[in-house]
């Protein structure tokens, strides 16, 4: 069952203790921001400048029947829905670094990928210090010496509780409120981090916040780092995690199961994590 | 983190055990039917007839971008996607019998009922030989007496192989050749299999087929009785499950995440099983 082209794969349900107890199951999924906790309508958007490029669109929910003549017993929906909207997957050929992979579609990657040990980098006091923080690689080197070396196979992802903004459709990008500046105000992960997590082995990485990059990546050399180098070298991106601050540093593993949509680029997806209970 | 409010599912995590090993993952979603084995433009739909309802509409792909003037580093697309579309989960409020749960919808269901032991019958050689063929109290029974007995908190499914079908928009849901019948033959429960399976307190039911009932369960007493039934008793249904012959009778576990959109009936998801390594 576990493809041999991918060395760090391979190794990925290595890692994951053979006696882990199924204790509880924490749920990373987009709440806030709407009735009830979930996406909606008013989730805040990826924000693109108009001259550079088109923007994902809104949920819309059309409703199809709700016990009427349409439909006599039962009710459903139809949706308009972005590949990249609410929490959601980016699959490796997102970027054009990663579009060369015959697995780098949410219908083509290794279905063993949709698991793994979870590295939670907490960072919630000092992205709340400074909203453009960025963890470097001494940083995680520092986390390591604390906790456990991330290992390959691994996943890693940043606790910022940027969350917490999500019900607000200006506090989430965080776009600077000088109307002369483009600036977005999101922490993410310097330049020199990505090169040390990837040389680790790492099969994704995810973030709190709208997207994997950092609020200023733009302006980054290369700009948007995350996007470049982490599909560039066939891993995945996971974006707008929730209740990180519901799992440990280390123990925990993530579930990340993109809908299997044939050559999709990503997609919106409920992101499960089992913890020790 | 273990709601009391449903007895049934608070017994589901008690009922994995606790060693158990993270051998390999299975991937039970939609394969067949278009390239790659993914969900897509020609993944054949539920048939309704035009007199008594809407139907839902095909997967439509639109493109953002890809690469070009419209978003330079980067592909993306937008989706029309029903919420009861291939591999896909039923909430509680999909049926009339369900609709007042709080817990009904999909952004509302008790997370930890995510995840479950999963029972599957396997029907494929009765269902070979008679695509009509139902399974009743007692071949679950039967079935118990050679396994194990089903718990509470755990879920069923009905192994057809119907997912051998997918490929082929006729052969999938099989209508009846006579243009004057609007039967479907496809295999499913008896009703008095469902009145047994949920007297054993499964947490949901699901098949390899289109739709949870069976093909012929429209003119069944009730009608429909696996959405009048599963739904009022506040259980979920799971369709069109794929690759249920890699999975032991007992032993699995069955992870179903839908969306966590807001309100929803349902959704397409990725099913994925833990199997013993």
């Amino acid at each position: 069952m576990i493809r041999a082209d991918h060395a760090h794969i391979a190794s990925a349900l290595v890692a994951v203790p053979a006696d882990f107890a199924f204790g509880r199951l924490a749920d990373s999924t987009f709440v806030g921001g709407w009735p009830l906790g979930s996406m909606g309508p008013k989730t805040p958007l990826l924000r693109l400048p108009k001259d550079v490029a088109i923007n994902t669109p809104r949920l819309v929910i059309h409703k199809i029947s709700g016990y009427d003549r349409d439909g006599p017993w039962w009710a459903w929906n139809w949706l308009e829905l972005g590949e990249h909207f609410g929490t959601h997957f980016d699959a490796q050929l997102h970027w054009l670094t990663g579009k060369d992979f015959a697995d780098g579609y949410i219908d083509t990657l290794d279905v063993q990928r949709l698991t793994a040990p979870v590295n939670v980098n907490d960072c919630s006091v000092e992205a709340a210090a400074d909203p453009d923080f960025l963890l470097t690689a001494d940083g995680v080197k520092a986390w390591e010496e604390i906790h456990v070396a991330i290992n390959p196979g691994e996943s890693v992802v940043m606790r910022t509780d940027w969350d917490k903004r999500i019900h607000d459709e200006e506090l989430f990008p965080n776009e600077d409120p000088d109307p002369h500046n483009d600036d977005f105000h999101t922490p993410g992960l310097s330049t020199d981090c990505f090169d040390y997590l990837l040389s680790r082995g790492i099969v994704g990485w995810g973030t709190q916040c709208v997207g994997t990059d950092a609020g200023m990546a733009a302006e980054f050399s290369p700009p948007f780092p995350e996007h470049n180098f982490l599909h560039r070298d066939n891993c995945f991106g996971l974006a707008s995690l929730c209740n990180l601050d519901q799992l440990p540093p280390k123990g925990a593993i993530q579930i990340v199961p993109p809908l299997k949509i044939v050559q999709g680029t990503g997609s919106p997806l409920r992101v499960l994590a089992l913890v020790h209970g």
